[in-house]
């Protein structure tokens, strides 16, 4: 083979805002998979939030990318070439190959998945790391049960979406929050919450007050700041804050965080960060679930997806910017 | 009997902070208890932060004063007269009977205590509600483990003094905070917590830092904001946090809160408000133990005394700006 692959990596670390500049588009020969290896085609690469602080080399739950490195990221692909008896070329499968159009994973670290049944690129999102965060977050963490209020930020996004429409299917009353009046009317409308308030317009306090005339038991949040105070302010005694995503800190010299904590104690409230690779005991359970969802059309994938690697920069920024609606992918050339 | 009790009663709620003016201090006739009631002469009344909390007509999780009744409390005291089977006069007794000399409860609101083995007033504190609150927080709540750091902010509070040394006890390294240097003296040399920091001192954080060398797994709050703030950028990983007061934000227009919630998520933190008296089924168990080390002097109790009924007032303020040193009580006369 005389192809090519193309990868980005990370040129240098962001001083403030990340840009287009802290990332390079790169040739290089394809890589030889060894013993238990296996070579992937990646036909999608996932955007997530968290890529932004893999960026920084500060303490965090994972390591940083090395400047030079290939960015990490999820992808949904197809087997090319397998010294792993379990694959064979043309499997579909899902790894952590980063960006680029051609990886290498042991054979362990790769996921065969079912694209007859949903779309490859679902295996990203809704039934896949996005939609289980969702999952583990409203089972496990908020504990959301038929009758309770849900409240969940961020509600147009990858995560918020599959995470409201869950709490819709377990019987709960959904309320999102969103920042647009066009995002508001995409999670009322396509995705079936109850209601939605958008954070940009004015008032925000009065109008979470009018949407929420019972309270909030189970807020599952992903935004922090403004908003984050706003509702703590309308949790009922007992309720739980699943903290999952604080994207309104990020690139954010001065965010405006919680003001009051007094609520959570007259409340008794229980608040649980989280990291969804701390829950792979779930994995199997959830993903077996939301494919149902997906397939049945109980659960709605909104997508909105670049074009071709050289994109993913730019497709990046969108997202942090909050420029994306439902899952942010990349179709790879 | 001709004998008058002495009672303050709620005169006004405050517009901002209280004073001596929201209160009255009047004269009425003993009462008489009924069938199954019992006359207590109260010895001592307890002063504790959640009053602030009950002068204000709003929304919490237990009702308000009315203006004209009697402020709530705890008080110890002995029985004078009982028409109740388990009580007779001389019987040492705990029980909430507000801000006054003389008080009538039914029996089963009341419980029978030994002066012998510890002093009365100390079942108002170290062996009463604060100590079973510091219990509680740390053992059910912080879950705090041997060989782990536990900070504890308001160290030299009635709450904090009592979570440190049981901290210590339970073979954790424990470090306060406190305002002031002689607090800070107090904290380490009476109470024999490994380090206390003193949040007013300059460069808090910079302190925090080199105080807490191995971070922080549980973190015993009383006081939120900028404290609270700082703390949590020390926080590792699958650490708790309980949440017990938030005097910070008492009486403060603008309270500074938490600024960052990141370090929650990253670390994967558990947040968990509470109120003392969700947890009934505890106390027996924690009164015992904590009266087992009060009487050995494993865990040392400071007092701070205001003598007489008309003082109180004048002490609560003090409570609430920082000013009493341990529990802060008054010996009725």
């Amino acid at each position: 083979m005389t192809e090519l692959n193309r990868q980005i990596t990370l040129l240098s670390r962001p001083a403030g805002r990340p840009c287009e500049a802290n990332f390079r588009l790169v040739e290089s020969p394809l890589p030889t998979p060894g013993q238990g290896q296996v070579l992937v085609r990646n036909h999608w690469l996932s955007l997530d939030p968290y890529m932004r602080g893999r960026m920084m080399d500060v303490r965090n739950y994972a390591p940083p990318v090395g400047i030079g490195e290939v960015m990490v990221g999820d992808t949904a692909g197809e087997v090319i070439l397998s010294h792993h008896p379990d694959f064979r070329p043309g499997d579909r499968v899902v790894g952590a190959l980063g960006w680029q159009r051609y990886g290498v994973a042991e054979g362990e670290a790769l996921r065969k998945v079912d694209a007859e049944r949903i779309p490859l690129s679902v295996h990203l999102g809704a039934a896949g790391m996005p939609g289980v965060t969702a999952y583990v977050g409203l089972t496990d963490l908020c504990a959301a049960k038929a009758g309770e209020t849900v409240v969940v930020t961020a509600a147009a996004g990858a995560v918020g979406s599959v995470a409201g429409q869950l709490a819709r299917l377990r019987g709960c009353t959904v309320v999102g929050v969103a920042g647009g009046a066009a995002k508001c009317r995409h999670v009322v409308e396509a995705l079936g919450f109850h209601d939605c308030v958008d954070y940009k317009a004015p008032e925000l306090r009065r109008r979470l007050k009018a949407a929420l005339p019972n309270g909030v038991d189970c807020l599952f949040d992903n935004v922090g700041g403004e908003v984050l105070d706003a509702l703590l302010g309308r949790l009922n005694p007992f309720s739980r804050v699943t903290l999952c995503g604080a994207i309104s800190e990020v690139d954010n010299p001065s965010p405006h965080g919680v003001r009051r904590l007094l609520p959570l104690i007259v409340n008794r409230v229980r608040v649980q960060g989280f990291i969804v690779g701390d829950h792979r005991a779930r994995w199997a359970a959830a993903i077996d679930e939301l494919s149902g969802h997906v397939a049945s059309g109980r659960i709605r994938c909104h997508e909105t997806v670049a074009e071709g690697l050289a994109a993913a920069p730019a497709a990046f920024l969108d997202l942090l910017a909050g420029r994306s609606l439902g899952k942010q992918l990349v179709r790879l050339e």
